[in-house]
């Protein structure tokens, strides 16, 4: 038992590798979040640079086979290999399955995160806004896509397609980090955050279409135009059936944890619902963060609102961090040394991405009509952050051939960047308005 | 993108099937919980129930590979197959991972369920009946191995090793089952109570000892003792170690929870402790929830116990039941069946192994000495369930080649059976007691 590891005794070693990951995870994200909490930064940007740190870029503490990690380019391997005295066919495979866990814990902590916001978020608020958000949406999309493939196309000579993919990549904001922030700075309920939150579900789901199409023409050349048309109907019957669902099932969920006896009795039945949702959007190919997000706003219209936010809250507190962290550490900030001479182009293309990205998303606070006082600052700020979805762009490009290395890592910068620069001028945007008007937000 | 999925394109796809299990498992624990509750029987029987509903010996919702599912076997996987447009290739793979992440969710769910435990025992009531428990779960070992392998050997004519093999399988009581049940029976503060699962604790440990020295026997046909060694010194140190550090960390952890001020900021810190203290038992060898029923000790110790406890509720109740109905799903009824030929000789060995597995542990409550008013009945069958850890012995005494088909059935058989009993069992005995001192407990 003390020497080597058989198949079947690996199940243990699995469950210590995840306990050394979501250790080191607790404490990057603790002392990131601290940190920057002590110099006035929104936490979650001290939880992305803590990953940054435990990740990928620094110490190699958690890193993932997707991003091309073998098991012993893991430090945190290393040590578990050196405990159990594992050889290295064994390693490879817990390494396998442990990424795999901690990948699905992640996914289940930005899933618990849009529920959360989605309690917090109030569906009428959001109905009202709802004709301004979609327009900050559209013009989102539009404006960062055509400047990005055009530009590109014009200033950089690249072709049409790999122009379009990266324009693509520019188009969808990331909900998770601007909804956390927007809840961070207490601004989540304002009518800024309420447009802010809107848009960029909207987005999110422009942002999937926009993903289809580009990834169709990548590979064949061609648009399927059937699974644009699915995916469009696809997602509008769920945004409207969820607010269909919002003003109907919420007395069913209600009549039902009010008969429940046993531990758990709200939470648990929330969580199914929350589950279901996410699955539902993921298996019509949304993503499923939208699912929870519409199951958080259904939930928000029961009188059992808050006994759920305040049990939601500790469970979001030990999932979301590894969602944020595991973000930070995914990133690879080698692409960003100037001294190797493939980073350099990929750097110039970067600076023009990350300009597009951050003036094609600033301009949409000025397309909010009918809202004389409101701060159009911050909403364009709000929509900034790219994140994860951005990834996904430059992660299948690359995959399918139709991006080449600097385009990649210039979209890889242009999505670390804006994620990174927005909490802050979040941050500052709205102190702004509050210094204005201190009567109001104080 | 709606035909056939890659590899790269598996992610989303594990997602769902996590999803779509986590939903059947709460339905189901929901579902057996409220009616178990409902005829007055402890929830947690019927979580158990829902699970074998739900898994390998009906529904097969819920399979896992370990068991000799294939994907196929899985109704689930038939119908995310069916969904996401599989090949049988990527859906091995897909039910892979997927079973994995369930297998380590389930890991974490008795986790934390020993932390809660931990939360709610008191280190001073534990060590005040610290003697009691030690002698009842020695003496809860040595009667039901001795009886066990010397009956097997004498009455079955069963040889050495594999009567030694069956024997040990009696050994060790299911500390999450008997702790559950306490718990939800009110009765885990009392005396009774923490005596079972202070000798619950001890039993566990001296059961890993009993597999490691039963598994080289096994292996190698003598004893490593430098093995055994090893690990009698591992968890001594590492109990006394617990009981150290629950008089002097306990105000380190105040100062540090103190000290943060960002989300998370109680729970985090707990759970990184007892995400440490697993992973510390699991390295040298021991349980991991005896690690987190350590960590929850020590915390108790503190006066961030009540906050935390709260904290603590919402997540236990969203990760616990995947445990339990995890371990209803992987039992597998069918050796049951008496009408199967080669059942029949294992149905017999199991009623045997069943009478010295019950008679074993009852013994137990008379030995508790210095207790004079002391439910004994109510300890001895607070020391009947089984649970997982027989199972271990089951599946590597199968896999070693020491155990017959007929003789690995007779354990799996037995480890249901004290299972499943022990909880009305368990209800009945403290009921008979309230019913004797109605001004007591009532």
């Amino acid at each position: 038992m003390l020497a080597t590891a058989t198949e079947a005794d690996q199940g243990p070693i699995v469950l210590a590798g995840v306990l050394l990951t979501l250790i080191v995870i607790y404490l990057a994200s603790k002392l990131g979040g601290e940190l920057s909490k002590a110099v006035d930064l929104p936490p979650v940007l001290g939880e992305l640079v803590g990953g940054v740190v435990v990740g990928a870029s620094a110490l190699h503490l958690i890193v993932f086979p997707e991003g091309g990690a073998q098991a012993a380019d893991s430090l945190l391997m290393t040590v578990l290999q050196a405990i159990a005295g594992l050889d290295p066919r064994a390693a490879a495979s817990v390494f396998e399955s442990q990424s795999e866990v901690i990948s699905v814990l992640a996914e289940l902590g930005v899933i618990v995160l849009l529920f959360e916001i989605g309690l917090e978020s109030d569906l009428r608020e959001l109905q009202k806004v709802g004709y301004q958000a979609a327009v900050v949406a559209v013009v989102g999309v539009v404006a960062p896509f055509a400047a990005g493939t055009v530009g590109l196309m014009f200033f950089f000579k690249v072709s049409a397609i790999p122009a379009i993919f990266a324009g693509a990549a520019l188009t969808a904001t990331s909900i998770g980090i601007t909804s956390k922030v927007l809840s961070e700075l207490g601004h989540l309920k304002s009518k800024e955050g309420q447009i802010i939150v809107g848009a960029a579900v909207i987005d999110d789901v422009l942002g999937i279409i926009v993903l289809a199409v580009v990834a169709s023409l990548a590979k064949t050349g061609e648009v399927n135009i059937l699974n644009v048309i699915y995916l469009m109907i696809g997602a509008s019957a769920f945004l409207l059936g969820s607010i269909f669902l919002g003003k109907f099932f919420n007395k069913s969920f209600v009549a039902i944890a009010d008969r429940l006896q046993t531990r758990g009795k709200l939470v648990i039945p929330a969580f199914t619902f929350a589950f279901f949702m996410a699955f539902l959007a993921n298996v019509i190919q949304l993503e499923a963060i939208l699912g929870a997000f519409a199951a958080g706003l259904v939930l928000d219209e029961t009188d059992k609102r808050k006994e759920l936010d305040r049990e939601v809250v500790p469970i979001a507190d030990i999932l979301v961090p590894i969602f944020f962290v595991t973000v930070g550490a995914r990133v690879d900030l080698s692409v960003l040394n100037p001294v190797v001479p493939e980073n350099q182009q990929g750097l110039i293309i970067a600076a023009f991405l990350i300009v597009v990205a951050i003036l094609g998303k600033l301009v949409t606070g000025w397309t909010v009509f009918g809202q004389a006082s409101i701060n159009r600052f911050a909403i364009g700020v709000g929509m900034i952050p790219r994140g994860e979805v951005g990834l996904v762009f430059a992660g299948i490009g690359a995959a399918s051939g139709a991006l080449d290395k600097p385009l990649q890592a210039a979209i890889i910068v242009m999505v670390i960047l804006t994620t990174f620069l927005a909490p802050p001028f979040l941050r500052l945007a709205f102190k702004e308005s509050a210094d204005k008007q201190p009567d109001l937000i104080g």
